[in-house]
């Protein structure tokens, strides 16, 4: 196995969001909403489908049928995910009481070999490991990865302790000299990393990493793999992981592959699959990715087709592929040390997977076309319902986006307002105290106060969106390579006192966006990003336009007005489409959220006839 | 002669430079450095180079013959233009003793009959008039210009008088009826307009008129209108004059021509001018522009060659040429109230004409190429001088482009801090103060004091370069009409109180231009714009590079540094070339005022795999 090159691989800690207080206009009100409405609801409607029930019949604990679909068991692990993130930065005894008792029924589910599905433990007990499709250890992925959070937020073990007897079992029955298997939906290779950093046993990460390597090399079983229709390439079980070239298949299964195949290079330094991580990436953003940071086109599939193919009003964009996206980058820009990894990340956060849950925290789109007629709506539940619940453990846990520790100090990925409590290498704590009223507006004062005086490296995330910014730093603007801009950072890399201050000025303008020429459905049109936000037009802001029948001169100048009334409070863009008619543009993750009507994002460009386009 | 609609045209007026004090850190110290060092400079080079005793000697004052060429009268009476505008902004006994003693050898040297041109009355009086190409109008209309400048500034007549004889000469020997006449070098029917606009005597507008009707009509004379190499479009003496359609020839000639037939509009409201007017300025601006707003790219004829014919390093780009193309665009500003012609201005007035000029103010370009190997320089004065004598005229009355009334309030065309008083049409007198870092920074506070409150309509200019801007009025943001740009105005139509604020923020983010793909020269490069200002790189602050052989990504994020101590105080945009090397952009202005070495507006693009272009 060759090892990557140390120098690629950086290796930066995450910094938990339990370190990371975020006290600002735009995330605060959604955390909160989050727990009052959101947790709530999906609770609710795990318990009135059956789902928590099912725990309850297969543990012998109440009478029944199994009830609903064969993975309908990770939406319970989901949402405890969600909760245990919830009660880190929030106690709450009776929520934790709720979760308690849910344990103790999927305690009582797990069977005595630790196998524990209650899909097959009630209906199909003879079919086991017989179809990849069935989403065993897909299940079990997201058991370990509730049990983990909980354990963390709580220090109870019970939960852990039966996400290790199941990993166990899983480690008894496969592996080498064991039997074969492919899961069809990944996710377990990247929850038993999880487990492994948790409780310290190589096993469960050189599990994962057998599990990987089971891929595109005939072990798959079942009628999905028979599929001609599809194939092995629907799962990622066309080519050995380290061969991949192109993203194909299922979008959410595959981001849990490359998020799995990150994870274990921490431990692999396997060069292949460094290899393998940067061409599907380059794949995945330069010629599949949405400007939302939506990925995976099709319905059909739920995911890949061919490159460049991003239509709008039929695209399926499935959030927990945007959070997945997430996900996979979190894990590359902590490898790489990268800042187009975390541009990425913000490009979900604001857009791609924010678009999935209403502002009122109880609506929820699985899919998130960029245009619509007026026919697409958020609605409270679905029979396959892991995107409410993919919601739910992703947004309490969005702090975590924002730094991270290099081994020479510290990293601003994401700007909040709040302060974080970060761990330098050497031993410094350091308080960061961020006041910003970012994504709208692009000043950002940073003020770093190590507990004692000491050098290390700050490294400030410039985003890709943004071409100019100015850098006051406390001994005034110095010219030099600290002033540019390095994989994507500013590197500050000196002598700290308490309450040094830092000024990043990020020019933040309305941005005129295109596509490649290659993307047919964008052709002769342009989108409005302002910061990281993409926007779109609702018809309900414009009653003087009709779908698609007007055009926006890119020359446009647009009044950029924030509206604390509006949304939850947004930043509008206002002007006028070439027409001469007026008209105004939200950010696209607050659309639906008002009476139904058209929606864009992109908006057929006007004939200019400039010599210089801007 | 069909009427242009009423609605067509304007007619705003200009705010006279004298009502407009300037007190900002970017034209202040110009002004200062044009009266200190290039007015007395171009006066001593005038009196150095015989222009001034040919006045003197034609005038039987002293001994001597005609020194230099035949429009050398023209630099005397541009300087006096130029010094004009400064007393009246700036009282200078001293120097308006020396204008004075000028003055006298001008009058002395005109003839009995009114002609007043060296050359011929020295070297050939038998050959007046036989030669469009002698610039005999030419020089005659700076004449004219000068004289109502003076007396604009002093009061004294003397200057006028001897103008008034000269264009009375000219209307008892050319007109309808009389003699024909084709000017080859325009510059006379403009300045007729002026001494109009001065006297109120009709028979001078309408003696330009006739002259602009004369062109295109086989009426011209001499070697040029035969030449065949150019033949008579490269006078403008091809079509007449409301047949236009292209801008054709010698760049500084058209400008000059079409400066005038704007100024004619004004009083004939001849739809067909107006209609060549617009015809001509799309060709010029949409096919025919640099980036910096330099036209003309052909050294051959100092003219225009072919649509798209922009090539960088053999730019002629006469530095009148720009100069003219401000007061074209200034006139269709005025006579058709819209913000893209005032764009254009701002675009001469910080690129292209200022370009001409050294920080020092005693060095020149008549030349302003957009790349140089190194071997391009200022100089102290030209055998040709046109370009010193412009600067000298176009300078000191940079404040007339800020402001203009008109018929129901008043026009911010340009932003500068400082005060201006501007008598708005209900004959309310207002106030207008500007704060701003202008071009530096995009932010402009307004305060308007009319001297009782009353209602009127404030327009402020939306830069074309800005797509996204914020605006604050005295009684909070007010969405609706009053926030949209129309014809590139915000329209504040609304009560006024004495001391009323307005905050415009206009975003100024770093820039990056590309050209349309029909410019060859600029296939597969960009350049760098930051407000209204183009910006280049220099060798002496890239010695990491060679001339082009480096390229920029257009996704690099430049660091935008304010640098008091460079060039005059200036805003420098810094980052890396795509190959790792550190490279610095400068105002494209301010080149060539430090060590020679190549420069570049157009620098090669990296390749972009980027799905979505910003």
């Amino acid at each position: 196995m060759a090892q990557a090159e140390t120098a690629a691989i950086k290796s930066w800690q995450s910094v938990p969001f339990t370190k990371v207080a975020i006290d600002d206009a735009f995330w605060q009100p959604r955390l909160k909403v989050l727990k009052s409405t959101t947790m709530k609801a999906c609770l609710d409607k795990c318990e009135e489908t059956g789902r928590i029930a099912n725990f309850a019949i297969a543990g012998g604990l109440m009478e029944g049928k199994f009830e609903g679909i064969y993975y309908n068991d990770s939406d319970v692990y989901k949402v405890l995910e969600g909760a245990a993130y919830a009660l880190m930065t929030d106690r709450d005894p009776e929520l934790e009481s709720e979760i308690d008792r849910i344990i103790d029924l999927i305690a009582a589910a797990q069977e005595s070999d630790g196998y524990l599905c209650t899909y097959f433990t009630l209906e199909a007990p003879d079919r086991k490991w017989s179809d990849m499709e069935k989403h065993e250890m897909y299940n079990g992925g997201h058991l370990i990865e509730a049990a983990v959070a909980y354990f963390e937020a709580t220090g109870k073990r019970k939960l852990l302790d039966v996400a290790c007897r199941m990993a166990d079992h899983y480690d008894r029955v496969f592996g080498p000299g064991k039997r074969h298997w492919v899961e069809g939906h990944e996710e377990i290779e990247l929850a038993l990393v999880k487990l492994y950093r948790t409780t310290g046993e190589e096993r469960y990460w050189k599990l994962a990493l057998w599990l990987l390597e089971e891929r595109g090399r005939g072990h798959g079983v079942g009628a999905i793999w028979d599929k001609e229709e599809w194939g092995p390439a629907y799962c990622q079980d066309d080519v050995p992981v380290r061969d991949i070239e192109k993203v194909t298949g299922h979008a959410v299964r595959a981001m849990y592959l490359y998020t799995a195949m990150a994870d274990v290079v921490h431990a692999s330094g396997d060069a292949a699959y460094v290899d393998a991580l940067h061409r599907v990436w380059a794949h995945t953003v330069e010629r599949n990715m949405y400007v939302t940071g939506g990925i995976g086109p099709s319905r059909h599939n739920e995911g890949f087709t061919h490159d460049y193919d991003l239509p709008n009003e039929s695209a399926y964009c499935e959030t927990c592929a945007a959070i997945a996206m997430a996900f996979w980058n979190h894990r590359m820009n902590l490898l790489f040390g990268d800042a187009k990894y975390a541009d990425v990340v913000e490009r979900e956060m604001y857009n791609g997977a924010l678009a999935g849950i209403s502002l009122s925290g109880d609506k929820f789109f699985y899919v998130n076309p960029l245009a619509s007629k007026g026919d697409h709506h958020r609605v409270e539940w679905f029979g396959t319902s892991c995107c409410p619940t993919n919601l739910a453990r992703f947004l309490p846990s969005i702090g975590q986006y924002a730094y991270a520790s290099s081994d020479d100090g510290l990293v601003v990925n994401q700007y909040m307002n709040g302060e974080a409590a970060l761990e330098v290498k050497n031993g410094t704590n350091v308080k960061v105290k961020q006041s910003t009223a970012y994504p709208w507006d692009g000043r950002i004062e940073l003020t770093v106060s190590p507990d004692r005086a000491d050098r290390f490296a700050v490294r400030l995330r410039v985003p890709g969106w943004c071409r100019g910014y100015k850098l006051t730093v406390p001994d005034g603007q110095v010219p030099g390579s600290e002033g540019l801009v390095d994989n994507g950072y500013l590197v500050l890399d000196r002598h700290w006192m308490p309450g040094d201050n830092v000024i990043l000025e990020l020019d933040m303008p309305v941005g005129v966006v295109r596509s490649r020429p290659e993307v047919e459905a964008n052709q002769g049109r342009l989108a409005l990003q302002r910061g990281p936000i993409v926007y779109c037009m609702e018809q309900t802001d414009n009653p003087e336009l009709s779908c698609d029948d007007f055009t926006l001169a890119a020359r446009e100048p647009l009044s950029v007005e924030h509206r604390e009334d509006l949304l939850g409070g947004v930043t509008v863009l206002r002007g006028k489409a070439a027409e001469g008619k007026s008209c105004l543009f939200i950010p696209y993750y607050a659309w639906d959220n008002r009476e139904a009507g058209f929606m864009q994002v992109w908006v057929r460009e006007a004939e200019d006839r400039h010599l210089y386009r801007y």
